[in-house]
């Protein structure tokens, strides 16, 4: 059950400090130096504070905290000493079952990186596919040193926003949470189409994973949305629908086999905490689909 | 080179006969009782004149020249005893080269329907993909004699339309063949999308096989039709087309990734000699697609 | 201030039959009829009840009822005699304020229904425009007399169902409110269009009257339904959106003058107490619109 | 009928002169100096001549050439001694029928613009609506002097070029001419909607002037362009489809009055020698346009 701000305003240093030392991985004088900015107004507040306690600090120790960090997908975690939040961060994005060949990939990427930048890759998984991540490290191995030490720090902001919006509620939470839904309207009755099924598949280069599976509501839409409560995962997506049924069923003509029978729509997610509205217009002959909203 | 209608029209009845008689399987006789009908005013009249001299002729002689015919995928394929047409038919379909599964199941089916109908199963090959012969293969299987008889008359003359359609030119040609054409617009830019990859597979269960691919032209068409110049194969299909690249060459930001990369449009076909014109209407965010004309 | 249902059901039978006395033109019988089938569950059992007591009545005291009612847009209407509730009625479509000429072809009509059927011409007005009051008018006068009767009733249940529901409030309340909504969406830029000028128009004949304008928010949408929180009149009407304005304020070029400047949507309403969702998707080029849910 | 572009390349200097000298308005040294040039290659680079003759001239003698036209609805206009290719010109956009007041207005933007430019306005009005030229004569008066000649000069070249494409014939036609067209597609039904009644309406202000009709055919198009052959007069427009009642006549129900009856489509032309195709995608409940090719 998490903590309330109030709680928090009002507790001891100590306290306060023990409450949230394991939010910055390894690093709980994170929590005591933002302990000293209370009271907080917002959530939002508190963690800003965190975060510039941590940017405050010495140049030197920041990367200290970097490199305080796990590999990602590393032996730390095949070996089962990660902390309890980075295990199940990482195990979320399928992280910890990768097959012999993804996890030498990893490996081989971590090395790389270490060399370079002297502290381990940050990315906060829950904003990411496994697909998007392995696109992120590639391209952020080539950034230079400062670019790329703000691009963990940025990071750092994104895994530890999503900790503090876990464990504490209170006004002002941060955003950090996406939402994905649809929307199927049979423009051939002008009404939604209830009863379709539709898949939600996440891609990682050739490979297509479901990832939910609904059935419309007499409004057109799924009860609950594809994704949410969490950041919707960077990454490429393909959404479902079985229209074929739905025609067939309304006693419609179109061709045998159907001109449309399951509609694909593909598309990508590039914002974590956005909402992501992909409908799906339909005529036995016609459809599209846009970015709603 | 193609015999000319009027050539046909002139020639001694033996000569007309034994220009024509491999268009029905082993059964010149059925070019010899057309030749009385002569003259024809159109390709379409002599291929009905040929209809009907079979229609006309007793049953027994018509289920004869069913029998006649080789199985569909059948030993006679794999031995090289078919006639010169059979041969090219079955290989253009893919049934020269099927697994010894898919063969084994070719053969299952076969025996059932000989047992059941007492002569092989006819099919139009040219206007099938192999999922959809498969389809039909089964479908029929459950058809009663006579239903089941007309339909394999109904097949031979699809297959003999596309024999005198091959061999004869002149007024009244049948029509044979269908079109797949596309058209891309950029309805952000309000004109055609010139340079977009465009990819056609053909499906059978789960796999998809390629079986075009071009760039649109200035005016957002290919130059030629995706599939033309023959009957349209039955069948399910996906065109793909990548969007994305042609909206990043334009500077324009769709987000990280792109919200609209490849756009697969999934379709089917039903008519072999129709028109499918499947257009797709795009800007970064937004799509439709039609049956048009 | 509305009687709660619990009051009605508690109340005496006498007071009960004078809360109510009006809903029935000039028939306060009918509220006594109903008073001893309490309680009502629902305010729409209540309403039920009072139809089924008209019902119930002989076909003569039905007759009579029915010749109680004013003529529409009669003479009664212009020297002021009308009930309370017709008065406003009457006056909310705007036959309070007819030209000579309308006058007389209401006057014509009023004459030539009640010489064929014996009573004035029922409708509930709320649920229709002035151009549908007509066209229902001279479409009812052809009817024979058991369907008109029918017809009359099936008003009289709309009229007093609106009545009850501004009356009475509580559980079980009648559908009897319609919404006219819509939302534009910019797919050029994959987000709502915000800022846009709308305008709705009501049509009767070749006459067209504004009857809303609004500006939409950040959502795309208007703050209150174009119509809400009454019957949606049947009749035509045509939304105009003004894009231009929109793409010009984002710097977007569309030729000049701009391909889309002021888009109109023209459409007719028959469900009074439905949704009619119209949105608008639009880019400088293309626009689409649907009802939507 | 035209002069050949071989004759003109083969015949006397004054005979070519002759024969354009009313190309260029009081002007007949134009053709004589760009007689020196033959022979032409092409019909646009004889205009292209003509054009650099005009150009090459001193600023004293180009100046009087544009001070040698007629004041666009001029007194010149309504006393009947304009040229016969002027004349002609400005009775095709309906200057030689204007009302006192358009009359007057055109009067007085006349005179303001020669007190500041010291030559009448010059439009090409073949590619223009009434509303247009007005449109463009208000916006031109805010020029300075230089921008305004160079825009007279543009103007010069578009009537010129006109002129020249309707005497001469030969390879190498200049595009003067573009072409609007329509089509309409029921996606209702996945073919060509045949049979639907279309208007074109040309804007004047808050006025509307009929300038086409017609029926789709088969192909769900007009036989002939809805304009064609000339040059598309920039302006506003809407075209009007009764979809009502080819849904109707399918026996499609859709409300009633039915959501769809009459569709309008707004919007401007912009390129006069552009080919503008405005299609209509349609179903009783939806529709979508967009500027195709």
């Amino acid at each position: 059950m998490p903590l309330t701000l109030d709680q928090l305003n009002q507790m001891s240093a100590v306290d306060f400090a023990a409450s949230l030392a394991d939010t910055f991985e390894l690093a709980p004088w994170v929590a005591e130096a933002a302990s000293t900015k209370r009271p907080f107004a917002t959530v939002t507040a508190l963690h800003d504070a965190m975060i510039g306690a941590l940017r405050a600090s010495p140049a030197e120790r920041q990367l200290d905290f970097l490199r305080g960090h796990p590999d990602l997908a590393g032996k730390a975690a095949r070996a089962g000493v990660l902390t309890h939040d980075s295990k199940s961060e990482q195990a979320g994005v399928g992280l910890d079952s990768l097959s012999e060949e993804e996890f030498a990939r990893f490996h081989r990427l971590n090395d790389a990186y270490k060399a370079k930048f002297g502290f381990p890759f940050m990315v906060c998984v829950r904003r990411h596919t496994r697909e998007s991540i392995l696109v992120q490290f590639e391209r952020r191995l080539g950034n230079d040193a400062a670019t790329e030490f703000a691009a963990a720090l940025q990071e750092i902001f994104y895994i530890t926003r999503l900790r503090i919006a876990g464990k504490v509620s209170g006004e002002g939470m941060p955003q950090v949470n996406g939402r994905l839904s649809t929307h199927v309207l049979d423009t051939h009755a002008g009404r939604p189409a209830a009863g379709i099924a539709v898949e939600l598949d996440e891609f990682a280069g050739q490979q297509a994973y479901r990832i939910a599976t609904a059935i419309t509501n007499a409004d057109g839409r799924t009860d609950e949305p594809l994704i949410g409560g969490r950041p919707l995962p960077i990454g490429r997506y393909e959404l479902r629908f079985a229209v074929g049924n739905h025609f067939r069923s309304r006693g419609i003509e179109g061709g045998d086999p159907p001109f449309l029978d399951i509609v694909p729509l593909r598309f990508s997610i590039a914002e974590p905490e956005g909402h992501y509205h992909v409908p799906l217009l339909c005529t036995p002959w016609s459809y599209s689909t846009y970015r709603g909203s």
